[in-house]
């Protein structure tokens, strides 16, 4: 029993797959999407709470680092996102989400399993490693989004269930 | 040439491992003890915006999670966290973080490395594999200290800076 539990474990050592990183970020990505669509069009570009960025920005920089670093991990290749182009409405904005899933759904397969450990100057600048620029995209969306939240209760809008990723 | 570089994909082909995670995990919870450091006393205890919780309550939130999730995956038992003291000053919250730094650490390496994709109900409720509750764990730390950050700017205070994990 000790011999086969030790097998299995070293068989299921991966903490957790390729596959199933991107369904949880693409899990992330549909919630910030409904976050998007639960503004009201005025408040998502012009709204904010101490100072800070209306929610409009903070998703185009979602936006202007997701693609970008799929294919940089991807391909070692750094091209920013500077020519996306500037929304101005709320199905602008969308429209280009849903564009990047698509791109973010094809090119991840194409990631070789080697470069999630490799370490590579993302954007001729930031060291790390592969998964670790990663993990910065996925993190830094989670972490603005949640700004959006306080900015949709300070409008006495409910925001979407942090645990519905569905 | 090629057969080599399929042997180092193979190799490698764990995204992140055990110890990288835990790292992770670590860094983001150096930067939440720096926000729990950065509010003035009373307004960790009774400031918020939009009707929301004060950041006490949600660090304390990430406290009853984090030490009861690492050792819900790494034993099968699910506990509550509910006998953790409620502190009323800012030192005691962060001498109950430093407790919960050493515990993780100490926990950490005892997870069984098939534990991370196993499906179990954490806290006899919530069904998911040891990964998936792990990172929940995480992103709803990240979700709530970004709103922080907000509670933060409307104090205008300078929150500390997201990339710096050390």
């Amino acid at each position: 029993m000790a011999s086969t539990a030790n097998a299995l474990d070293i068989n299921s050592s991966t903490v957790i797959t390729p596959e199933a990183l991107l369904a949880h970020w693409q899990g992330h990505r549909r919630l910030t999407r409904r976050v998007i669509d639960a503004f009201p069009e005025d408040k998502l570009f012009n709204f904010s709470v101490g100072g800070m960025r209306p929610f409009s920005v903070l998703a185009m920089e979602f936006l202007k680092m997701a693609v970008p670093i799929v294919r940089g991990v991807a391909t070692g290749k750094w091209t920013s996102a500077d020519d996306l182009p500037s929304p101005s409405t709320k199905a602008e904005l969308l429209t280009l989400w849903d564009q990047a899933t698509e791109e973010i759904n094809a090119l991840w397969p194409t990631i070789p399993a080697h470069r999630f450990a490799e370490v590579d100057k993302a954007f001729g600048h930031w060291e790390n490693s592969g998964i670790g620029t990663i993990l910065y995209g996925i993190d830094n969306e989670v972490h603005h989004r949640g700004q959006g939240y306080v900015y949709l209760r300070a409008l006495r809008i409910e925001p979407p269930a942090f645990y519905d990723r569905s």
